[in-house]
């Protein structure tokens, strides 16, 4: 950010009266501009032990594998945006059921938050970000080719969730990649399976 | 948002290509500037069947009391913000325990995230924010002078909890006020609880 969205001055990096972080703060209204972590709404879309997975057809991760998910909008709940993103992503519609998982990602500053969903028929397909979406088993799901390490932590849940036919509701703290070479899948997560399990 | 925070340019309302909703689009450098609902983090601090509640020194809803809560922060999980805004506000530290509530308020924009937190001591003062910090049994909270519908609803349903000793998982959608004259407690909540409590 360097000019003011309210009146076009130039902003300057401080730390406001009052607070203790340093924020962009316009140098000719004074107007303090906050940036805040982004909500991301994810459906975890299920029909008979399978889950719908799409392939990206965006960057980034263009061609690796999804759950649908996608930044919250203004005016919406987190269950609203779920729904929208399977719609979008996968042309599919669905119920929300429970609450699966809520990860934070700091070092990208996003919150997941994530649903299961039950399929309301087998009517889906490729949105415009996505180039194929597939029912997949669990013993099928491309672990290999998954888009992030949070889709990859949530499904690996998932699925020892449905082997033990156990749902807890998952949360924790998704940390930055390493800095050895590999990039997505090497990262260390700090997460703990609190088992808030429907009754 | 009248200026392009990136180049200064005029911006102007349109719906981009390939999008289907309106934006704040720069009519000098074509940034699309997106604005995102914001998660405020919460905690609900514990000791002996008492909460630790604190009466805003601040505008909006000044002398009116509420949990710590506040907006997260950039490089921050939900949890550590629900540690940090209860430190802020009520000089007070807790360990989180389980997530007690998500509410969604589209109408604000907001994501409530409410976690329990067991108080490490008794230890606790009002912070900057706060005009006074109270430990106190469910029967002594101020119903009528509680500082927003969020906040209410989230008490309302701790105590009745705690009544019941089975603690479930909060979520759903806080609307709108009505037009009828009251204006911070009268609201259609859409509620529902979803027992997905702690084994």
């Amino acid at each position: 950010m360097n000019y003011c969205s309210d009146c076009g001055g130039t902003l300057i990096r401080r730390i406001p009266e009052g607070e203790h972080l340093w924020r962009d703060v316009c140098s000719a209204c004074h107007m303090v501009h906050y940036e805040n972590p982004k909500v991301v709404a994810g459906c975890i879309p299920e029909c008979e032990e399978k889950v719908l997975l799409c392939r990206r057809a965006i960057e980034p991760r263009l061609g690796f594998w999804t759950f649908p998910a996608g930044f919250m909008e203004l005016g919406e709940s987190t269950e609203e945006a779920a729904c929208r993103e399977t719609l979008e992503e996968a042309k599919a519609r669905v119920t929300i059921e429970s609450l699966f998982a809520m990860y934070s990602l700091p070092h990208v500053g996003q919150v997941y938050v994530v649903y299961r969903g039950t399929l309301h028929n087998r009517d889906f397909g490729a949105g415009d970000e996505s180039l194929e979406v597939k029912l997949l088993s669990p013993e099928d799901i491309p672990w290999e080719d998954l888009a992030f390490p949070v889709i990859r932590e949530t499904l690996k849940r998932y699925t020892e969730d449905l082997d033990n036919q156990t749902w807890k509701l998952h949360r924790g703290t998704i940390g930055r990649p390493t800095s050895q070479g590999q990039h997505d899948f090497s990262f260390s997560p700090i997460i703990s399976s609190i088992p808030e399990s429907e009754e």
